[in-house]
C-alpha cells in the first residue's frame, strides 16, 4: 500500500489471504515518497518468489501502475477513496487507465477484499486445492443469500 | 465478447494470445440476449480446462460480472466504448464496481491488448517459460522507447 | 432486491403496493451471489402469475438487467446508492444503459416509491379501479401542495 | 416527442409498435414551446383510450416528467442526445431524477427501440398474445447471437 | 419554490428582497404535483403585475423551465441540492440546459441569495434608486473584505 | 465576448437584438489578455447607458463573473464550448458557480440566442412594447410546433 | 486567498514558507468583491519584490487566473473545496483550464501545502541553499515511510 | 514527454522556449515502458543543470508525478488528451491530484504552450531580462485583442 492510512482498507485483502491459507507479506511502499524503494521492491518481487502483487493507493494513485511497469508479475490495483481523493474518481482513473503494454487488474473502489479474492483466483489457476476453496467460498456466499431470502419470505 | 460489434476491439486480446503462444477460444456470449448460454458457458469453463476468461462488453456491461459470479476462474473485464455507451463511463462502472465477493479484473477502456497481457501474466505465475516471454516483451517496449528517444534527441 | 441492506430503500415500494391493495412478494435474489436462483426466479416469474418485477441494486447493479434478459415481464429497476456505490452513478448507469432489445424501466436513485407507483400504473392499464386509485393518489398530492401554499401565503 | 429533430431517434419506437401490431399515434408536443398543448394532450390521453405514453426529449428534457405529472398512464421517457445536449447527461438526469410521487420509466440514451419494447411488455401484462410475441422476439434475439457465435467459432 | 423543503434555501432570496425594499410574494408551486396551478400561476404572473419570477427546485427540476415556457417575464432558476438530488448535478442541468427560445437565468447551486440580487439588478435597469442601492451593496461587500484583509495583515 | 473565435456562437445574441429592435454594441474584451480594458469597460458600462451585458467565454471562463464583479448591471453569461474546453463543463462551472453577492445569469452551453432573449425579457420589464414582441415571439414558436405536429400526424 | 474562510486551508502554505525560511505575506484579495484591489495587488506585486504568488479560491474561482492575467510572476492556484463548491470540480476547472497565454500552476484540491512546496522549488531554481533544504525535506518524507514500513513488517 | 504521439502537443512548449531564447532539451521518457530511464533522467536532472522540467502524458499519466517524486526541481505537468484518454479526465486527475509533499504544477488539458510560459516565468524570477520579455509577450497579447476589438467595432 502507498500509505499507512490505507491500512484499514487494505487489511481486507490480508484477511482473505489468511482465510485461504495463502502466504503473504504486507508493507508500505510509496511511489511518490520512496520511488527508489518502490523500484527495488518491484524489481526483486519475482526473484523473491512473489506470485501476485496487490497495490492500493488513493488520489493520483501511481503505485499500482508503476509497480506493473517494473515487474512481470500480475499487479492488482485497489483504488482507495483517501482523504485527498475527489470521491474516488482520481484514484480509479489513475489506476485503471494504464496504456497498452502495462496492464493493472483494477478492482472496485476500496475493494481490497476483492483484490484478495482475485489474487487467490490467480494462484488457483495452478493449485486445485485453492480452486476448491474458492468454490466453497462461492457456495458459502450463495447459502447466506438463500438463508436471508428464506427469512424475509417468512 | 458480448456482441460481434466488439470484435475489432477484442481482437487485440487474440493477437496477444497468438504472440505468446497461448491456446485460446473466442466466441460471442451475450449476458442479455443469451443468458442461458452465458450461464452454461461460465459453469463449464473450468471443467473444460479454461484457466482465465476475458470478457468485453459495452454500455450496461453485465457480461464480465455475471461470468465472474458463476465461475471460480479469474475473469478479466474489458470495458468497450460501444456505440450505445456514454463516453465509456457506463461500460467502466458496470464492470469495475463489482460487490465484495465477486471480483472482476478490470482493464482500461477498450484495452483488450492489456487484457491479453494480464491473462498471460496470470498463466505465467505457474509457467516460467511464459514469464520469460513476458520479460522479453517488456524489454522490447523499453527498447522501442529508447530508440525513439535517441532519434528525437538527434 | 439484490441484498438485505437494500431493504430500507426497497420497503417504500412495498408500502405503495399495500396502499394500492396490490398483492406482492418480496425477496432477496442476488445476481452475483445466487446467479442460478436469479435465473430460476426470472424464468418462472410469468408462469407463477407475476405481472411486473421491481428489482433494486447498487454499485455494478446487474440484477434488474439480468432479470429483464430472462423474463418477458416489464422490469422496473431501482438504482440504490449503496455503501459501495460512487455517489450512485455506477448504480444508475448499470441499470439504465441496457442494450437494444432488453429494456429496464429505470426510476430515480433510491426511488423505490416511484417504482411501486410505476408498477401500479402498469397494472392499472387493464384495471380501471386501480386507475381510479392512481387518480386519487395524484389528487392527494395536489391537495397537500395547495394546503402548504395556502399556509405559506398567510 | 419534443421536437421534429428527435424523429430519427423516436422512429425506432414506431417500428417496434408496427412489428408487434400495436396501434399507436405519433406527434410533436413541446413542453417548452407548446405548454398548453402538452397539458391538454396529457390530460386527455387516458380518456382517448391511450394505454402508455412514450415521450422523448433532449437537453433540459421536461416533456416526459411533465406529461407524467398530468396523466395517470405509465410514461416512458427516452433521453435524446440532441445537438444542444452535453453528451446526453442533461437529457438523462432531467428525465430520470423525478421526485417521489411522479415516476417516469426511463430507458437508455437514444433507446427509443427499448421504449417501444417496454410499452409492448406493459400492454402484454393483460394481453397473452402480445406476451407470446415478446417471447418470440426474445427467442429471435437469442438465435441470432447463437448463429453469430457458431460462425465465429468456425 | 417547488416544495416546502426548499424554504430554508429560498428564504435567502426573500431576505434580499426585504433588504432592497422590493415587494414580493412567496409560495409553493409544484410543476409535478400541481401542474395546473403552475400553469395558471405562470400565465397570470405578468397580468398580476409581477416583473420577475424566481423559481427554485431540485432533482429533475422542471419548475423554472416550465414557468419560463408559459410567461414572458424573466425567470431566474435556483438549482437546489435537495435530498433526492445527485450532488446537485441533476438540478443544475435540468434548469440550465433549456432549449433555444426559452431562457432561464440560472444561478449557482443553492444560490437563492444571488437570485434575489439578480432580480434586484433586473428591476434596477428601470429604477435608479434601486441601482444606487445595488452600488451601496457592492461597496459594502468590498469594505468587508478590506477590513478582513487589514485585520489579517496585522 | 472573450475571443473572436466565440463570434459564430455569440452572433446568435446579436440576431435576437436586431429582431427585437434593441440597440446594442458588440466587442471583444478578454478578462485574461486585456484585464484593464475589461475593468474599464465594465466600470463605465452603466454610465454609458448600457442596461444589460451579455458576456460569453469558454474554458476557465472568467469574463462574465469578472464583469459582474465590477458593474451593477445584470450580466448574462454564455458558456461557450470552445476548442480548449472539456466538453463545456469548465465553461459552465466557471460562469455558473459565482459566490454569494455577485450573480451571473447563466444560460445553456452555447445558448447565445437565449442570452439575447433573456436580455430582451429584462428590458421588457419596463417596456410594454417589447413585452408584446416577446409574446409574439412565443406565439410564433408555438405555431411552428403545431404546424409540424399537424404535418406529422398526416 | 479569496475569502477568510479559505484560511484554514491556505495556512498550510504559510507553514511551509516558515519551515523553509522564506519571507511571505498573506492577505485576502477577492476577485469578485474587490476587483480593483485585486488589480492593484497583482499590478504592483513584481515591483514590490514578490517572486511568486499563491492564490487559493473555491467555486467559480477566478482569483488565480485573474492575478495571472495581470502579473508576469508565476502564479500558483489552489482549488479550495469551499462550502459553495460542487465537490471541488468547479474550483479545479475554473483554475486549471486557463486559455493559452496565461498559465496558472494548479495544484491538487485543497493542496495549499503543495503550493508552498512548489513556491519553494521555484525560488530554489536560483537559490542553492533552498534547493538543499528541499532535498532534505524529500529525504525526510522517505525516511518516515521507511520507518512506517519497518514497523508494519514487524 | 511520455510518448512520441504527444509530440504535436508538446511541441508548443518548445516553440515558447525558442521564442524566449531559453535553452532546452526534448526527449521521450516513458514512466511505464522505461521506468529505469525515467528514474535516472529525473535523478540527474538537477546535477546536469536543468532548472525546470515539463512533462506531458495522457491516460493514467504517471510521468509528471513520478519525475516530481525523484527530483527537487519544479515539475510542470501537461495533461494530454491522448487517444486512450477518457475525454482527458484521466490525464488531468492523474497529474493534478498529487499527494501532499510532492507538487506538480499542472496546466490545462493539452496546454503545452502554457507549460512553456510557466517555465519561462519560473526562470524569470531570477532573470530580469526574461521578466521583461514576459511583459512584452503579455503586451503583445493585449494589443492583438485590442486590434481585433477595434476591427469588430467597425
Amino acid at each position: 500500500m502507498g500509505s499507512k492510512s490505507d491500512l484499514n482498507i487494505m487489511n481486507d485483502a490480508a484477511e482473505i489471504m489468511k482465510a485461504f491459507g495463502i502466504d503473504f507479506e504486507m508493507t508500505v511502499v510509496s511511489a511518490h515518497r520512496t520511488p527508489e524503494r518502490m523500484y527495488n521492491y518491484a524489481k526483486d518481487a519475482a526473484k523473491r518468489g512473489l506470485k501476485v502483487i496487490i497495490a492500493g493507493a488513493g488520489g493520483a494513485a501511481h503505485l499500482p501502475g508503476m509497480v506493473a511497469s517494473i515487474t512481470t508479475l500480475p499487479v492488482i490495483g485497489v483504488p482507495v477513496k483517501s482523504s485527498n481523493s475527489i470521491d474516488g474518481w482520481d484514484s480509479i482513473l489513475s489506476i485503471l487507465q494504464m496504456p497498452n503494454g502495462i496492464p493493472v487488474a483494477t478492482v472496485a473502489l476500496n475493494a481490497a477484499k476483492n483484490a484478495g479474492l482475485l489474487a487467490a483466483q490467480i494462484l488457483a489457476t495452478s493449485n486445485p486445492e485453492l480452486a476448491q476453496k474458492m468454490q466453497d467460498y462461492k457456495d458459502d456466499l450463495r447459502n447466506k443469500v438463500e438463508e436471508t431470502a428464506a427469512e424475509m419470505e417468512k
